[in-house]
Parts: structure tokens; C-alpha cells; sequence
């Protein structure tokens, strides 16, 4: 197995991603990586390079480059080079953790769309109370959904959870405004009924308080809630973690109480840290395209390269295929 | 000035909200409370009846009742009567702990729109780091808004920030999925640009994760993602005191830290309450309609009559009139 990895992208790039890289390397026997970046760059942190090889370039797409037109421009930056290793099949799946939407626009335009998925869909694994996570589908790739696409994003995201992340009859979830059928917008109430008829385990709607409760294995919504979900969670936690850290400093009993737990809290921080879950999948395309978060340490990368391992060595890719195409042939008899 | 109050809505009623009015009495000298419920129910928490007097009723609506047909078949219930004393002048504004469904129903059939004010909004105020807070409109009043119901809900959203929070030239902003200007769906870019020309002081687009920022005193979007974002609030924050308090018992050493925080901890989840930043408005109709939140205590019951007072004071509700015909005039010229 192949996979090949933007090697500049991300903030701690190409440190993180060559680190993550060599951790993958030791524990993996059958993986092979391909890095993609400034070979200069690279060098210095690539202390062993069994199956490792490199592709040199020293054009980068930075996370200010507006998407689509640096994807189209700047042919021969890391993560479009990246892109046609999977494209012209030299590698099974790709990894970046540089700009979100130049992958979405590579990966589309690249990797290209399974047949029979109308869009696709961005989707990280989000922590709950459980601790086993959920997957949130769609966070962003596409704003505007239809009800189909939202059907579609439920048999992918199950498809995921049960594969990947192990879970039996995966619970697939509505996010809406009530749990009573027949709740929200014109879109839920025609997504609820398709949901409901296709070839997973519906369990109906989902209020955003319950998003966290470990209730569900896979939660469905149009790209422009799910964005507004997501980054609510990430800011309640940071505004939490921000006046937790003020109470603790507020004195010096609170000051030596927090030392005594300093320990826990880190261990509670890092339960909430999504990077801990892997990437963010792009599903409905060819292979595996995987986003790994921006701030990824090394740790963040391993993640994300054990979650692309994984996703290939069970034919994710190829299971979402069938599926769509079985559902094609119903559709049309 | 007089607040009529539903006496049976919300899980403590009637004594939470017979208490709150109690100690709204003793601090609003001028203000006269009128209490819909049963009698017999209310009497016993009534130790003192200066300025307050009751209507007697005992059909009450439960959360669980459907919204529109129980304001419409249950013609008695302190809810309805409530919003009658409004409708028919005999009341400045009106308070509900109860079913918000229903109350934003009588609201709209009884007190009614205010002309030119196209739909209602739910608008809870939610924390901040700062601890100022944020107006968020629309909560789910509507899960489906246009564009020029955005442009309402910031205009009403900045009078109130103005008028009642005391916020010079509030900060209105536009939840979406990015910052840049051109981001989101047609609804999003189509509100910005009539943002962009109300008169009001629009700052541009806002990300989900900026909203506990500090950086926005009033922020629009349509009743789906505004109910997302505050019950993903909501439910984050509830994981995460559940996962602190499950740190906090995990061993004596952080037990006895915990006990040491414990005040600073308990202030710290009432910073994060937004009961503490009173009810929820529905703007948009003839006269303040507040919804308390449903788990109300005496305190909160009391910040809401508090928040109503100075709506009334103020001339919350004449001041949206007024602009909306000015604007009105403004569109025929």
C-alpha cells in the first residue's frame, strides 16, 4: 500500500508531517510513503528513509491562496502533485493538512468523484462523552445540499463508522431544530424520508445539544450547519478552556489546586482534541483523500495516516462504489 | 407600567415565577405585575400582594403539546390569557417560562407584527469571554429565512443592543463559514449586501468559532443554524463541566483540589448560564414578548422582568416601528 502525503502543509510543516510520516513507517510493515514537498526541507527530519521516497517541488499553496484558482495556477505545488500521484494511481490515497478547499478542489477535480455521489462531503470525527467520537458529515465541502446529497453523505458516513472505526449498525442521525419527526426546513423533512428509506440504520433527528452525547455514530447536515456546528464546538471549548485557565490563576489556593490537576485537565483537553481522532475524510471521491488539521503535531499525522491505512486496507473507497451503484440499479428498475 | 406573566410555565412554576415577580416588585417601584395561573397554586408563594393581582385559570400548556393547535383549542390556558391582556392593552409586555412553540404562536396571532417586520426572531443572549454577551437572532422562530428577514433581524437585533444592553454603535455581524466578504450561500451573500446598506453598524461575516469571542454584540442568521449554534453552545458545554466533574472524581488528590475550586468553579458555570443574561426576545411584535428558559429559577424569572422593564423603558418596540417606516419610506421613494 501506497500513500502519498503533502509534505508543506500545515503549520508545522514539514517537521510534523516527516515525523508523523517515520512513526507511520515503524508501525505499518506493508506501508510505502510517498512526501511531497522541498527536499532540503524535508531532509533534515527524514532520519531513516525505508519506503519512503520523495517528489521534489518547491512550490506550496498556503492556507491564504484563495482555493480553487491556486489549485488551477499553481500546477506543480505539493499538494497538486500530490493529487496526481492518486490519480494516475501510483499511490492508493493522499493526506495534506495545508489549505482545506485547495484539497477539496484537487481532490475533486484530481482524484475525481465516485460514480453515482452527487457531492462530495467533509467529514472529521468529532469527540462525545464516550469518548468513541462521531462523524459529522457535511462540514463545509458543499454549503448548499439538496436531500439526496444528504442521503448520500448517511450511506457514506455508515459505510465509515463500520469499516473504520468498527462500529456495528452504525446509529445515522439528522441534525434538525427538534427530534420529532417532521421537524425543520423543507431539506430535513425531504432528506428524513430518503434517510429513512435508504440501506442504514436511521435513527431519526438530532438536536445540535445532543451532537456530543455518544448517542450517534454518524450525523448528517448541509455543509454550511454542519461548518457553523463544528466551529461552535471548537469555540465553546476554547472560551471554556480560556476561563477555566483565569479561575485557576485567580489566586494562589486556585493557583496550587490547578497544579494538582494540571495532569487531568491535559488529559481532558486532549479527549476534546479532534486531531486525536484522525483527519477529516473527503468522502464520494476515487480514494481515500484525507485532511489532516492545521495545527497537526506529529501524533495528529500518525493519526491520520493509521485512519488512511485502515480506510484502504477496507475498501472504504470501493464498498461506497458498490453501494451507490446498487442503489443506481434500484433506482432505475 | 404593567408585565403580564404566565404563573404555570417552565419546569418550577409556579413558585419559581411567583418568587421572581416577587423580588422584581420590591425593585421596580413603578412596575405593576399581573399573574395568569391557578390561584390555588400561586397563593401559597404570594407572601406579599402589592401591585400584583391574578387571573385565574387551570388550563395550562405543556411542553409537550403541539405549538399552534393548543394556543388555538386551548383558549383559556395562562398562556393565551397571558398574551390577550397584551393584545387588548391591558399589559405592556409579557413573560413565559412555558412551551416556546406556543409562545411565539400567541404571540404572533394575539400581540402581532409589527408593520414592515416581515418574521419574528427568537433572540436568547448568549456569554462571552468578556462576559458582555451577544444578542443571536433568529434562534428557530423561522428555519427558513430570506435575505431581507437577516436584514430585519440586524436592525432590530442593534436597536436592542442599543437601547437595552447600552452598547454604543453595536457590532452586528453575519454567521458564516468563513470571514472573507463573498463567502457562504445565496442567502448569506445576498444578506451581506443588504447588511452592508442598513443603518446599523455591520462588521461583516462571523465564524462560528468567533461568536463567544467578545468581538460581536449582536449577530444574524436564519432560525436553523442560530438554533444549531446555541444548542451546540449549549451541549458543549454541558460535556464538558460532566467530563471536568468525571477528572474531578477520578482520585483524593483531585478531589480535594476540586473542593478547593469548588466556588470558583460554580461562579465560573453561572458566567456561562444565560439564563443570568435574562430571557429570550421574540422581536418583531407590538410589544416585548420574553421567553424566560424553561429550567428557570427565581433569579432568572427576575432578570427576565428586569431585561422587560427596560425594553419598556426604553421604547424597544417604537424604535424598531419607527425605523421600520422610516425604511419602508425610504424603499417607496
Amino acid at each position: 500500500m501506497k500513500i502519498v502525503i503533502d509534505a508543506m502543509g500545515g503549520d508545522h510543516a514539514p517537521k510534523a508531517i516527516v515525523e508523523g510520516a517515520m512513526m507511520a513507517i515503524e508501525t505499518f510493515e506493508q506501508l510505502e510513503i510517498t512526501l511531497v514537498g522541498d527536499e532540503e526541507k524535508i531532509n533534515p527530519f527524514l532520519t531513516d528513509k525505508t519506503r519512503i521516497d520523495i517528489i521534489h517541488t518547491t512550490t506550496v499553496i498556503s492556507s491564504d491562496d484563495e482555493p480553487v484558482r491556486a489549485v488551477r495556477k499553481k500546477k506543480d505545488a505539493s499538494l497538486v502533485l500530490m493529487a496526481k500521484e492518486v490519480k494516475e494511481k501510483r499511490a492508493d490515497a493522499c493526506i495534506s493538512a495545508g489549505n482545506t478547499g485547495a484539497l477539496m478542489s484537487a481532490g475533486l477535480f484530481q482524484v475525481g468523484r465516485i460514480k453515482g455521489v452527487e457531492r462530495p462531503a467533509l467529514s472529521p470525527t468529532l469527540p462525545t462523552v464516550d469518548k468513541k467520537g462521531f462523524v459529522l458529515l457535511d462540514v463545509g465541502a458543499n454549503v448548499e445540499a439538496k436531500a439526496k446529497h444528504l442521503m448520500q453523505y448517511g450511506i457514506m458516513g455508515s459505510i465509515y463508522a463500520e469499516k473504520v472505526r468498527g462500529v456495528n449498525k452504525p446509529r445515522v442521525g439528522l441534525l434538525n431544530v427538534g427530534t420529532e419527526d417532521g421537524k425543520g426546513t423543507e431539506l430535513t423533512k425531504q432528506a428524513f424520508d430518503l434517510l429513512k428509506e435508504a440501506p442504514i440504520n436511521f435513527v431519526g433527528n438530532v438536536e445540535a445539544r445532543d451532537l456530543l452525547s455518544g448517542q450517534f455514530d454518524v450525523v448528517v447536515t448541509d455543509g454550511f450547519s454542519g461548518n457553523v456546528a463544528l466551529k461552535t464546538v471548537e469555540g465553546t471549548a476554547m472560551m471554556m478552556f480560556s476561563m477555566l485557565k483565569k479561575t485557576f490563576m485567580s489566586s494562589l489556593k486556585t493557583k496550587i489546586a490547578a497544579l494538582v490537576l494540571k495532569k487531568d485537565l491535559k488529559a481532558l483537553k486532549n479527549e476534546l482534541d479532534y486531531a486525536e481522532y484522525g483527519g477529516a475524510l473527503l468522502f464520494g471521491l476515487k480514494a481515500p483523500v484525507v485532511k489532516a488539521h492545521g495545527s497537526s503535531n506529529p501524533r495528529a499525522i500518525f493519526s491520520a495516516i493509521r485512519q488512511t491505512v485502515t480506510m484502504v486496507e477496507h475498501r472504504v473507497t470501493e464498498t461506497i462504489a458498490e453501494t451507490m451503484a446498487e442503489l443506481h440499479q434500484v433506482e432505475e428498475e
